[in-house]
């Protein structure tokens, strides 16, 4: 079979229009994350991090599941390591943290695309995500109780993006929540027919990514920079960064092109 | 009359497959947290962190109320001590600041189950609690103002479970809200025919506990740890629990058990 | 034209029982925040808050807009300068980031009454206030990204109002929300028909108004010292204020009013 035989296949990109798509592409697996693919994603995101013409980024997966989550065929052969998978778990766990830190820090906007399942660590992806698209097939979960492994980590992303109590629902029952739930919870942004998240989420990134993306960079550092501040210590982060684009070239065209009622020519630096 | 006559008497105690139904006894008084009663309940939540019986607490109240917050007439009383009551508050305070976080930090996930009304310091029990189901009849209000005592205590814990615009309108009106717009601000899970309150709750207590304890406690745990702190303290913190649980025998057993389709037995420990 | 002729011009302030309504007075302008008009706000607000006889403060604004965020046209005369303007947007970000922390600061509370856009700092204004009351036809956006300048500021008031997703769909797209929405995601309390957003605001701030002012005081003030704090330390701030409030006569009169079944006369001290 295909997954496997060259890391290249585990993740596929794809550019058009500033756009990069990065598509999980273990359909078979229902696209989990096994170490070699979370390990893909991130070298991805790190090549996206350096490249000045991608605006936005689009993630999806391959076949009907979004993300299943971690591979537990992969766990489960570690059990049998001399130290009972310890050095193992170490390893996966921290690269599934520094994974999801990475979307965060991307300074490029993220936008998750999903179809069908995601799943404990695929249900991450989409809480960490600055912005999801949702088919009204779509359905969330964080089923690790169900295997006597909380989902913790995923917990992590879940308990930031949506209220203590669902999160919690969510964390201590296992259960599916549909594409409804998860937007009025504030998992996701939108919500539209079965098979057209990828056409949304492609006309939501255009939007953005006819934006001044220097303006879009400085703009998602700061708020993730103020988020978890205390008020004084956001306000000062926020307004250096204000200044910082108010200064920039792309404000001065943006701000010259909206009182002479004409597009703006964005520099993009 | 009952109330008063022995400790036992204030808080009543059932336990019945792996969950214990803690409920507030003081009907007449619609169960208002006199100190007396909310020594009860934190003697009881430190019954139960010790009981490795016990997966699930559920708290309601018998009679009509879930819970009117303070007991005024002990509050009044105390307005003749010769120090107008200051040391009967700070300790009364402290005791309430310390039972609600004893729920926070007690291993067991508590859910509140509530008909009639929760007012005050009741409500901030329900805020409070890892989940809460609600009878259609519930209702919610802080209505401290009302009386020239804002609910500054309750605030702590509402304002970490609903948004703050909602928090702020109900800590500055004192209006009551019902259990449809409770659950659209995020301070209830479900809501249910009136009356049905504490069978959906034992269903949800049910299918929690039938999951692992060790799991659930280590994810309980992790959640608070996490919740407040920096992403990237956060992700240590829940990494470090990720581990420790994929190494403890339940998660071995669940994740076989799942691979080989058949029911886990959890070791639980 | 009035507007700029006097400073008091730019900013109307009428009391009546115990409320202050501030009202934004740029209609031309469509109530843009220029440096002078905030500094006119910033001291308005100092004044209120020396005032003993004001309970409750509405801010509102004159015209069909509600404000339309910083004035451009101010802006863009900076670029001439001889620093490209960087000393004057220093001085007009340092002025409107400390505008957004006197409301949170301020004893009383703050509603905005909202008809017509709040853009930009504008929404940075609803969402900073401690409630708002939105007519159906008012609308909502951070459309910096539009001109090349991300909402950052607004971003630090709004990432506190709203969960983080719709946050970001504001920020990164610039799009309009509707009233309905914005109270979907916690940015407005309130929404009553085009027209009647100041009568609500005005009866909800009456309601607030006949409470004790020195428990709103008290409990506003703690609010805000407590959500950002770890939960003991939050306990800790609110339990010291409860006790202040349990020593204050309005306590003893409301508690005494309340059991006695009989107004309150408030001392207000």
């Amino acid at each position: 079979m295909a997954d496997g035989m060259t890391d290249a296949a585990l993740l596929l990109r794809a550019d058009a229009g500033g756009i990069a798509r990065l598509t999980l592409n273990r359909p078979a697996a229902r696209n989990g994350l096994s170490l070699a693919l979370m390990r893909e994603l991130r070298t991805a995101l790190a090549a996206v991090a350096a490249d000045a013409a991608v605006r936005v980024v689009l993630l999806d997966g391959k076949g009907p599941a979004f993300c299943a989550g971690h591979d537990l065929r992969e766990i489960t052969a570690h059990f049998a390591d001399a130290d009972g998978g310890h050095r193992f778990f170490e390893e996966a766990m921290a690269e599934c943290a520094g994974l999801m830190q990475a979307i965060t820090a991307l300074p490029q906007p993220v936008i998750a695309v999903v179809e069908g399942v995601a799943t404990a660590a695929g249900c991450q992806l989409v809480a960490t995500a600055d912005l999801a698209v949702a088919g009204e097939g779509a359905r969330f979960c964080t089923p690790g109780v169900d295997i006597g492994l909380f989902c913790s980590t995923p917990a992590v992303a879940l308990s930031r993006a949506v209220p203590r109590k669902p999160a919690m629902e969510m964390l201590l029952t296992g259960m599916m929540i549909g594409a409804a739930e998860a937007q009025r919870i504030g998992l996701v942004n939108r919500v539209v027919p079965a098979g057209a998240a990828l056409s949304e989420a492609e006309a939501l990134a255009g939007h953005i990514a006819a934006r001044s993306a220097h303006a879009v960079r400085l703009g998602k550092r700061s708020f993730h920079a103020q988020v978890e501040q205390p008020l004084p210590e956001a306000y000062r982060i926020a307004t250096a960064t204000m200044i910082e684009n108010l200064l920039s070239e792309d404000a001065a065209e943006g701000i010259r092109a909206f009182l002479e009622k004409r597009p703006p020519q964005w520099r993009d630096r």
